[in-house]
This record gives C-alpha cells, structure tokens and sequence, in this order.
C-alpha cells in the first residue's frame, strides 16, 4: 500500500565509518603547512584544546599556545568558581565512581566569581599568551565585558546546542550580532551540526563556528535525549554553509569540529570533511600537564536534575609534546597527532588545511588494530 | 541475467540506528508542554506504563495517575486470576531462571475471575484516578462490559499483532467498530506496525493505536516466529496513517509507541518519528514502587506450547518519581524521562509534542558510552 | 575521475538481518496448512532434516517419516560405508576437538558399498515410511539405480554448488535429464544460490531444487573458499525463477531453503523469503534421537586436503517431536518450530506455505535476546 | 534546506564484507588454471609473499620460488642493514611488546649497506630461483642498480602511498618512466587504491601495481593518518584502470591485490575483485620455516616519529607447502590457499584467473564461523 512517507531519514556518518582515499599526487609531509586562522590570528596548529576543566586551566592554555595551537578556558567551570580550584579539583579525583555524578553537582553549584574571570584572564595574559574563553549563551553579557576588559582574545560562545534564535520565557534570547559589537574581539560560536544552523550563524557576524552536538566520549547527549549528529556528516554540513556564505559574501568564516576526536586519523578526516581546524577533549585530557591527571569530565555532567556522560578515566599517555609532535612509541595514532596529520595531508598531496578539505572520502567498515592482533594472538 | 525479482526489501530501523537532528530554533525545556490527548482526556505528560503483572498493580495504576501519565491494567494477568495475586508474584519471583517458563505457564493457567475485574478497576477508581484496562481480542467482548460497569476510563484491546480483520474457525473475529459502540469510553488498539493496519484500525472508530511488534526486551516475537517491525520505522508508517487519516476525516488518533523504548533518548526518538505518546515497560519494572520488584515478564512467556520472551532481571533503579522527572544521579539517560524529552524538545525547537514529532531524523551508526568508557578504561 | 566500473555488487541478506511484517489480516493458527507436495508426495510440514551423518540414520529418517516431514539419507556418509556404522559414530563423537577433523579424513576414506546402500533403503521401507536418499553428482549414476531397486522414493543429488552443467577431465559430467529418466522417481537437486542455475536445474525436469551454499553452522565455505550467499537473498533469486518457470510451463517446481536455519523465525523467513519448504540440520542435530548425540559435522569437513567446517558441538536440547511441536519451556525459538511456522502465518494472514510467502519483509537490524538480558543483568 | 553538499562520500567493501555467487556452470578443480604472469614471467601460483622481514628472508624467497610463487626480499630491511640479520631478529623476537617500538625504531636506524644489497641477491639466484627485491621511491635511483648488477629479475618500488608524481623539497620526485629504461627488469608499483592513480602509473610503462593502502594486519595507516581504502573496492578500481589501459593500448598491466588476505576465501575474493595475484603477509608469517618465527611486522612500524603497525603475534600455524597446497587439518581457510582457490574456482566456471575475475559478487553480512561454534557450544 503506497503512502505519503511522515519523513525521509538521511544517512549520516562518524569517524569511523569513513576512510580518506589517497590522492593523485603525493608531496613530502615537510613540505606541508597546517596553518588555521581565527579573524586576523594564525595559529601554527589546527588544534584546539577543549574548554573542560580537566583539560585547560590557565597553566595549560599558556603551554598550548607555546606549541603553536589554542586552549580554551572554561569561565564558568572550578576556575572562576573558587580561589583554589585545586583542592576542589582534587575532590573530583579522588572521588568513586559511584559518587562522583553527586559530586560534580555539588562542586558546579557555587556561582561564578567575577574578579576571579579577570583574574584568569591576566594570569594567561601575563605569559605572552593568546587567551581564548569559553561561557554559556545565558552568561555571554553579563561575563564577555569582564573577560575583554581583562584582555582576551577570543570569545567562545558554548552550549550543547546553540542557534541563531532561542526562545525563552525568563530571559531575552542572546543576540549574537549585538554581542559581535559590544566585544570587538572575535566570537566563536556553537554547536551546530547542520547547514541552516551554521548559515544562519555566520550571517549574525561571528568569526567561527564550532561543529559537534553529541560526539564526544565524556557526553552521553544521544542516549539521554536522542539528539546529535556524527562527526563527519555534520562537518561536511557545516562546511557547505560555509563555502555558501563564502559565495555570497567573500567572508570565510572557519569551522571548527569539536568533540569525538581520538586519534591523528580522526584529525585528517575532520579536515577531510571540510574542517579547518577541530577541537579535541580527551586526547589531551591524557596529557601529562592535564588538570585533570587522567580523568575527564564534562560540565553537562554537572547538569543538577539531568546529568549528561560522566567523569570518565582516559588515563596518561604522554607530554603534550609527544602528544601533538611525538616522537612517540605508541602505534595506535593518540600521539604526534600534527604528524599525523601532516602525513595524511602528504598522502592527498594536500599543501594546506583547505586543500586536505577536498581529498575524498569513503564509506568503510571499520578496522580496529585490536581487534585483529587479539584474533591472531588467541588463535 | 535480469530477471523480476520475487519481493523487495525495504529497509527499517530502530532506536539505536537513528539520532534527531537539532532545530534551526531552540526553545527553553521549561516553556515546552508535553501533554498527550486520548479522546478528551488530557494527560500531563505523555507516557503509558505497559499493562504487565511486574509494572502496573492496581497501586502502581494510582501512582502513575498521580505522575500525570498512565498505567494500564492487564485485566488478564495475575490481579484477575487470585484473589491474593501477591503471592503468585511472590511464586514468579522466587523461581530460578530455568524454571521459570514452566512455573509462568502454570500460573497463568487457571480463569480470569469475572468479579476480580470489577475489584481492580473500582480499587482504582476510589483514588480518584484515571483508570485504563486491557484485554485481549479474545476476550474483550466478556470482560470489557463488566470493567465499564466498575468504573473503567478507557479501554485497551491488545495482541502481539492485532488488525481489524482477524479470521478464526472458533469464534468470530472480533469487530471493534461495535465494540467502541458496546463501552462508550474510549478504545486503544494494538500493536500494529504498518500503514495499512493503522488505517483499517482508525476507520474502526477507535480512539489510539499501539505501535509495536516484537521489539521489546521481554519478548523474543521476532527470534520465535521471526515477525517484527524496528519501532520508529514502524512509528513512522503509523504516523503516516494517522495523518491521512486526519486529512480525509478531521478526527486526530493518537498512536502510541509501545515497546523497545529504555531512555529518555528512546522517548525523544519515538515523538520525532511521529508518536503521540509511548508506552513503557523495562523503565517502570526498575521503579521502587514496581510489583515486579526488579524483574519483568510478558504474557508471551506464559504461552502453554510457544512461549516467546523470558523473565528477565532488569534491578530497581529508582522511585517512579526519579524515573519520570529526576532528578537523577545515573548518567545513561533511563532515569528522568521526561524532564530529557523536554531538553529534546528544546533543542529541536519544539514547543508541544506535535511539533516535536516534526524534527529531522538521521540514520546514525549506534554510539554506546559504556563501550567508550571501557575502552578507555581498558587502555 | 569516472570510469567504467569493473563490476557491481549487489546487496544480499541473510535471516538476521530481515523481519517480517505482520499481515493486513490475520488468521487462527490452527486453521492454517503447511502443507508440502513433491511432485506427487505431500507433507504435513515443509520440514526436511539434512542427509548428514549425525543427523539422519535410517532410524531418524523413519521418526521424521511419522512426525510428517522427510528426513534424507546421506548414502556416501558412514551408514553405507560399514556394515556397523555406530562403532564408527562413537569414535567420532569421542575424538578430541584437535584430532577430529584427521579422524573425520580417515573414516569417511573407506568405500561405500553398494550391498549397504540397498539394505539401509530397506530398512526405511520397512517401516512403511517414505524414503529419502542423497547421492552426490559423481556418484549418482552409480548408487542410484541401487536405491530405486530397493524401493527408495525419493532422489536427493546434492553438492556444495551444483549447476545443470559441470565440466570435468575425468568423467563426463552428470545429465540430469538423462537421470531423472532413468531413476523414474522425483529427483532434487542442490545446491543452488541463483535466479539462472535454479531455472536451468527446473529445465532439466527434476522436481525440487535445494538453496543454500556456505550457509550452515557446520560448514565454512565462505571462510574457506569466499563463495557463498546469504539465505534469504538466495531464496528469494532462486523463488523467483520458479516463478518464471511456473509461468512459461504450467510444471512447478518446489524449493527448499537448505542451511542456516536455527529458529522458528528463521523457518517462517525462509518460507517469506518463497521456500517451499526448508532443510535443517543443526536444530535436529539437537534431538535427542539425533545419531550424533549433540553433535554435528558435514561431509565437507572430511575432505582429505580442503576440509571446510569442522565438528561442531551443539548440545542436546529435546525430544524430535518437542523441537518440531512442542510443548517447550525455551523461548529462543529453537523449539516447536511448527507451531512457530503456524503463528507466524496466522499474523501474517497466510491459510498456506504458498499464501505465507507473499507476506511483506524489511531489512532490520538484528535484535538478540541474549543479549539484551545480558545488559539489564549486568546493570 | 536544500544546499550543495560539500562532498559525497561512495561505499567501499573489504573481504568480510563480500561473497562470491557461484557461476552458472562448474568445472572441475583439477582442471583450472593459476598462472599469473609478469611481462614475460610465469608463475605456476598468483600469490607473493610481501616484503617483510619476517617473511621473506633469501632462504624463503628460494622456497617461495620453489613452490611455484614469488617471495619479495625487501631491501633496506636488516638483510641489508647487517652482516648477521639472524643476531638482529634474535632481538626483535625476544623483546617484549612494550618494549619492541622502540626496539624496531633502533634497529632500523643504522644505513643500508650497498655490498649487502649485492649479496642478497646473488644468494637468491645462485639457486637458481627468480629474485624479486622491494625499494622504497626514495632508494630507488640508489640501491636499483646495485640489484639488477647482481642478478635481480623483478623490481618491486613500493611505499605506503605510491602515486605517479610526488611533490618534495628535499629531492627530485622519482621518475617511473626512467627508471624503468634505466633498470630494463619489469618494474611493479606501489601501493595504490584508486582508478586515477594506477592509470597514471601504468602510463609510465611499469609491468604491475600492486593495490592497497593500510589493510593490512601489522598496519594502523587507517588508524593514524585515516587514510586506506577497504580490499575489494580498491582493487576493483584499479582493475578498471587495467581494463581502461589494456582497451587503449593492448598491453595488459596485471595487478596484485597486497595486504589484508588471510584466508583462501580472501584470495579468491581477491581474485574475483579482478587482481591477477596477490601479495600476503600474516598467511606467510605463519609459516615454520618464516624468520619471524610467529611475529610479524613492518617497516612503518619503525618509523622514528609516527610508528604505524606494531608488531604482533601470528603464530607458527603449518609448513610454507601446507599453507600453499595443504593437506590440511585446520578448516578455517588459513592452510591450502591454492586448493582453495581451485575448489572456488571450479564452483564459479572458471578455467584461469582471467575468467575468475569475471565471477559475480554480492554484499553480504559477515559470517564467522569461530562465533557460531561459540555459540553452540555455550549453550
């Protein structure tokens, strides 16, 4: 019996259902350049740090920009909260498993000091550093003036799922262009994982657009309320808006995947899907310097009446260093993740970041090295 | 060599194999409604607790009332059967995994008691509460009567797999367009999984459809007898009838996703792929306050030559109240069903659940976090 | 860069990955057929138990004889290769999991004697049962006319692939023609994945055709030499083309899905799929009454220097008449599977084999119930 | 919205993913062909053994010659890199698995050494067997002559990602074309994965190219870089690319399917995917007489930097001439590859290679023989 369909379901895809297919020419990794630009900022590295308190405090966004890429400080994470976010830091730590969901509730409750954002700011500044923050839609007015005053650089504008227009009853939706105007410094905005989300945000004036609604492995967003998009499928959307708006306009507005990223491959596939740069969490959450000494969580885990994804332990893989440049002595691609992605590019006879974009892609079963050496080790 | 092929396949999925897209608007969860409408009675939010022994007791029914939503009385189950149904639970309970096919097969062997159907439904209707009663095709012309006369608010008629024309050399088929008629109250039918049967039911003049065959996890339909529909495909071609069934006739039948569902994701999948409301089972057997006390089972098990599903152990997770509203200290989406379907609803833009039933959809390859977790763990 | 593709693959589907949809109607089990006719024998139940050693004896084949369906005797396996076959069943069922694929090369090395062919018939005969014998296309000329004589009423002539035409050095290849008017009896033929061999086998006047290759459990064709189609695609080509048959000459020719069969589901899919009837062997491996006494292996797995399958161990799970009627106290399908067979066609409205396979199906994922149990017990 | 998608992203199989359809006619194993010829070269067997230290030392590359196939020494290994390579692999082996990365990046630090090259290559053809040895593009211009001056037949230029051009600042791209007059012996290339790619290096006048990018089991390209195309899609294409060629030229550029074959079924999907032979690794580390003696490994497992692959456990499973010719006892396709590929050559009608690359294929769930028994056997 034929009928008018309620809805069409497209295919979508992740990580690891995707594989980039080698190019035409190949040119030595050395010859490459991975360059990214924010406005008028050239990072050296595509590669950003998430803003999670386990991942970026203000010592370690200073280390990220030594190694030519960007963290992210969290301004409404235990920085801002507490004059020693280290104790309460160590709370997280060392608590069970069991009884940390409680915890997190109860460390993220305390509000958000003022002086103590300005005080971040500086503390970052003082090293020479570009300073990137991070807030919320809801908080974006009241902490972007203090944050600028204080001298950062780059304004992210984060929550789960960000739109141009957010109706609410008990306050007035943000207005993007407006904050644009009032902070001068660059905004970055999301996430978004669709092409009428990413569009409708670059035409409000903002200079960056963060990819990724429920990827990540320290959210759990599509098991408590069904809603995300894989990695690949939501970059490739993104990525359209933005060659859209690039058309219209002459303006390019980068994006940036953020979330769900584990290894060097999974770097070379995001720029493959049209990524400029990507924004990475537990990879450096494994990282010596990580705040976080080998756990990871994320503020969505604090939610008070409906926590999302929970502290999970990554564990310690290396230095930073090792992690972005190696040498490394791991072979399953968590390290010398720039590497990677140099040799990818190398591979696709990709100069730069925006001819990576245009390798092709297929899509492909998944091939785990575990796996494989398992079977034969137990053969 | 070409050839016309004997039948083709089309493709259908459930919940793990699609995740919902977010909205080119967002809304705040507080100003959404979920309200569900069956007939002319209105319910608070739009979830059914499934008419099994180890979910919905006359008690549970109450408390279920009292939440806002529904639960629904097997009028064929263990309540009608003893006078002191407890201890026949107590029987189920206490039997070791391998024998309890055979003891189920026992217990649900001697007659429903014609004026236990009575008792139940008036021990429910003294509390004030909304009391809703299912029976089986078979039965519903002997036992609806007597549950209308005690006080019954709405009828349910359900089989594994119900249409309006079911043929049978022992008894006629049963014709509901004359039993809506006989009860007066309104009829909910099940469980159907396609267009076709959807219609057919609707022109019966009935008042909800149950959509569902063989996907929940205390039934093995589809390994015994191989039949069943993945549940938004299925919800999706129901909600297709209900909207040309709309169209032609202006009166609006509800269709309820019955089975399959675990979380709040699960719910907010059900809605997006066109639901109404949905009817539960695994989620409310983890209540407190559940007969079944950790366990649960369907009449199916109790088939005296084709038992079809199991007893299984599914634990007790919270209060019903935890389950349904938070808040909650589980990360895995199963506690706080409705306070993730208005996050869901607000991500998507959706102010009440027929708007939300308009959000886009993607097929997405399964994300699990335990397997994340663990692989982290693991490392 | 577009090129002329060097091949194109086709998608084929196996019975885990299908589910069939419930009718538009539906009838009482009880007043469905499942009826069977082989040129002129009918069969209460389209169920065929395979022509393997652990499976059919000629004791076996008089019991499936009585339940109503046909079990085959394999008359190259040990039955006609000694006089005293069940000393050499109980070395095999005795040999250690490493040494048995040797031992398997060593007993199935002596010949097969024309003298225990003739007797074994006999002793199915005497019991008044309906006798059937498989012989493969090398040897069919041979023992063929030695079963016949003895009063065998049917002719199985199956090979891991057989065509109507094989080309050979050593001898002329087997007319199948030429064979089934020698033989006078009805002739089935095996085993056949495609639209054009299985309307070329019907070409050739024999009066069944058996699909299935590399799908069993004992069996690893596909592992071994990568040649093999899944079961349901391979009933559906093969339906197709008696259908096509059927339509240009009046005659039509049965088939019957052979291999991969485990469940009750898998027995109604294969008949949705356009089988005619099924042969299993696994399920019957699993009688009590089974020669193999929990055991099972194919005479693949003795070949001297390919073998392919091995000697499974699949346990013993209950009476003959309770896997094919029940009464039974699992519900993973494994039992009553004609009840199985008899409910599924009552909810997909089929009074017959014929009528249940027209019955719509989807491609969907796989629902396992031991492993959804699993993940509520380990919660 | 509708919008221009960024880019589309086409299906790609491995072998777990496909099966082959028997053909319409079958011949006898006995009489097909396995012939594979390079210009002017003929191999009784279409199967090398890869370039890898633990495969193919001078002593198995004269076994391989004997049986009838091709073992590929590779060049800048420890063959060349040490008087006594034994003392080396000696270290390899005993090291334990934390430690062997960085063991491997040791050992294969120190120069190849020019005399070595030399005196590997008369020691293969001092017994008279074909010499095949492997360069990198990078050594070619350098170790090439050195080869060919001592005797060597075939040259193998093989890196992880071989197209007709390289772009470097360091040293003049190799020139294909070139080195093919100045070395005279046939020339095969690699590794490629596409149509554009192998057409481009066939037009340099190479003799073979070898197809496949990080399938391979001792390899985690895919993982680490994210690029690789899945088996059978690639050596599909490049197979067109041989069919575009050969229609335009007349001169037929056989190629070799390299990495990712474990079984016999892999072989003949190999085959049928439309290579005229293959390259195994794993399947020949398994060997008794291999110098990994169970391990296995790679030359970018030794990477200083970005190490891919690792070296893993393979077992000893059987002689070199079990492995290629049987008689076997194992049934899970790793022993008698030829007589597999025979037995499924037969069942497609095909009498040589050529006609078997013509055998029809279908997408096809995987089937794992290892988890069926398992799951029987858990029962």
């Amino acid at each position: 019996m034929s009928y008018v369909p309620f809805k069409e379901l497209r295919p979508a895809y992740g990580f690891d259902e995707v594989a980039i297919v080698p190019g035409e020419v190949t040119v030595n990794p050395e010859m490459t350049s991975t360059e990214m630009r924010i406005r008028d900022t050239v990072f050296d590295i595509p590669i950003m740090a998430a803003a999670m308190d386990a991942i970026v405090s203000p010592a370690s966004a200073i280390l990220m920009d030594q190694m030519g890429g960007l963290g992210v400080l969290n301004l409404e994470g235990l920085y801002t909260r507490y004059d020693d976010p280290h104790s309460m830091l160590e709370e997280v730590l060392s608590a069970s498993q069991q009884e940390v969901t409680g915890l997190l509730q109860d460390v993220y409750s305390p509000s958000v000091q003022s002086h103590l954002v300005g005080q971040r700011v500086q503390e970052i500044k003082a090293s020479g550093s570009c300073c990137a923050v991070s807030v919320t839609p809801n908080n974006a007015k009241a902490l972007s003036p203090v944050a600028v005053e204080a001298g950062a650089d780059i304004l992210f504008v984060q929550s789960t799922v960000t739109t141009a227009r957010h109706t609410s009853r008990s306050y007035r939706g943000l207005q993007l262009d407006e904050l644009c105007q009032q902070v001068g410094i660059p905004v970055v905005v999301g996430n978004c994982v669709s092409y009428g989300v990413a569009l409708a945000l670059m035409e409000t004036g903002i200079d960056g657009v963060l990819v990724g609604v429920g990827p990540g492995a320290a959210c759990t967003t599509r098991e408590v309320v069904g809603v995300g998009v894989p990695q690949v499928s939501a970059t490739l959307e993104c990525a359209a808006a933005r060659q859209e708006y690039f058309n219209r306009t002459g303006r390019y507005v980068p994006i940036i995947t953020d979330g769900g990223l584990r290894t060097g491959g999974d770097v070379c596939k995001a720029v493959a899907s049209g990524a400029d740069g990507v924004m990475l969490g537990t990879p450096f959450a494994q990282a010596e310097e990580a705040p976080g000494r080998g756990f990871n969580w994320g503020m969505a885990n604090a939610h008070p009446n409906l926590p999302r994804g929970t502290r999970i332990k990554v564990g310690t893989k290396g230095t930073l260093n090792q992690i972005l440049f190696g040498p490394t002595s791991v072979t399953n691609g968590t390290q010398n993740l720039v590497g990677a992605l140099k040799v990818g590019m190398g591979m696709c006879g990709a100069m730069n970041v925006q001819e990576m974009q245009q390798a092709e892609m297929v899509v492909a079963p998944s091939i785990k090295t575990e796996g494989k050496v398992f079977q034969f080790a137990s053969n």
